[in-house]
């Protein structure tokens, strides 16, 4: 049974960057608190809490003098309520869903009403339909937009950092399908971030070849979500876990590979743990 | 037999403002020469080359001092040769034309790619690329843009104003599934003619409603071109004529009702001459 790792896992750019930064806070300002985790990986959060970061979920919980955005970032006015609170602001937002936030002001302070194409309940997409100044509205399903009562001619179209590139092409080709002859003018800002189009691309390849996926990633972690959903569109048996302990026996029984990807928030220990835990399960069925 | 005419027909508000302007010219100053017949109908130019208007095809036949912009406008680089000329211009384009073009010159400027869906060989489509300074191409197959060497990554996409909206949608439809991971951002300007689209609209519940369609209009006019097509894409019988004479017999016989179109250049006399030669036949026929 082999076991093969996509070729992109681990940590990307931004979770490295925010991590960073949030160290150097801790080392200048000792306890910190961020608002919501700071990556969307568990692991990741327990360890910082050892050291002291505490997670709130809204600024009035803030009792020191220093708040730390996560890199899902925010809207611009819980920005201004943390400053107006005289709290120093530490923000880790990633640079692809800045890119994202900065199209959705552009486009609604050009007069377009904004779309952004992806899950309402997720932090980023929150923050990115508050710098649209929520002139729009976030959405996974193309119809949304036909029911409301009034349609806008101008429409801007982008997307949640970590979606399925055909998957935002296909909501686009059904907004412009439904609505042609309503809309004067369309924007549509490609805002997908290229590290975890790679990723979903490396993990389809991988998929395709092996017997069984295994997908390491925050259960609230969207791009991992986006992995697994991946994966298991190739009809290959897919696992989407958070830890290396909760690989079952069963599932490697009569694989003939293994594949395995990773979230953008997991980190490199995760990775070795559930390698380790899979070399041993390996072992243990050979011998059997 | 029933003889019905479309609820929309005869000129368009673009066509008359056009007519007017050169009407205008003439009484200010007499002979005058325009660049590209001033709206693409024949019996229009036929009746104004009898009160001493010509038709060039080059700024420099001009002899006169006044060069009249036809409807479908012209590229800003030939304003300019007719500029430096010393030549008064008098500019009757279209303001549905006006604001492609507008929409192309302000595109290019943004640093995007102009693909204007039209006929490249149309006078209207070559002057909306030069006013994208050429940053662009014309075309009506979405695959010409997967030939080039380089594909820009910020695209901007309009439309010759007499297409048919469908066939619109499906060009951006199709550039959208084929480019998707190369661009960045896509601009796209509905373009198209209101006018233009609802007679289309029109002369399609009428072809849905009859067995034998007309549409009238010039031969190198691009809507009426379009109207003959929704028509005939109903697989009722659709004939395109330019004048009441080219109407046959054999068209009429048997067929249970008659539905008249007519493109946005054609005048109300010609309209009249059809339908006067129709009635005739028609009594004709019901004599046999």
């Amino acid at each position: 049974m082999d076991i093969e790792k996509a070729t992109e896992i681990g940590f990307c750019f931004g979770v490295k960057r925010a991590l960073k930064i949030l160290e150097d806070t801790i080392r200048d300002h000792g306890e910190v608190e961020t608002l919501g985790p700071v990556v969307h990986n568990q692991q990741v959060v327990d360890k910082f809490s050892q050291i002291g970061v505490k997670v709130v979920t809204a600024p009035d919980q803030i009792k020191g003098n220093v708040a730390v955005i996560p890199s899902h970032g925010v809207s611009p006015n819980m920005l201004e309520e943390l400053a107006s609170r005289g709290l120093k602001i530490m923000d880790t937002t990633c640079p692809n869903v800045r890119k994202a936030q900065t199209a959705a002001r552009e486009l609604s302070e050009a007069g377009f009403w904004v779309i952004i194409f992806g899950d309402p309940t997720h932090p980023e997409v929150k923050g990115i339909l508050g710098w649209a100044g929520h002139r729009g509205m976030a959405t996974l399903d193309s119809k949304s937009i036909t029911k409301l009562d009034e349609l806008p001619s101008r429409l801007g179209i982008l997307s949640q950092t970590t979606r399925n590139p055909a998957q935002f092409v296909d909501f686009v080709d059904n907004i412009i399908g439904s609505l042609t002859s309503q809309i004067d003018e369309l924007r549509i800002i490609n805002t997908l971030c290229n590290i975890t189009k790679n990723r979903q691309t490396a993990a389809l390849e991988l998929a395709k070849k092996v017997s069984l996926m295994i997908v390491v990633g925050g259960r609230n972690s969207a791009n991992t979500r986006c992995l697994a959903q991946v994966c298991s569109s190739t009809g290959t048996e897919t696992h989407h876990i958070e830890t290396a302990d909760e690989i079952k026996d069963a599932w490697l029984k009569g694989q003939g590979s293994i594949g395995i990807t990773t979230g953008t928030s997991i980190p490199h220990s995760v990775i070795d743990e559930v390698m380790l835990k899979l070399e041993e399960m390996r072992r243990r069925l050979d011998a059997d």
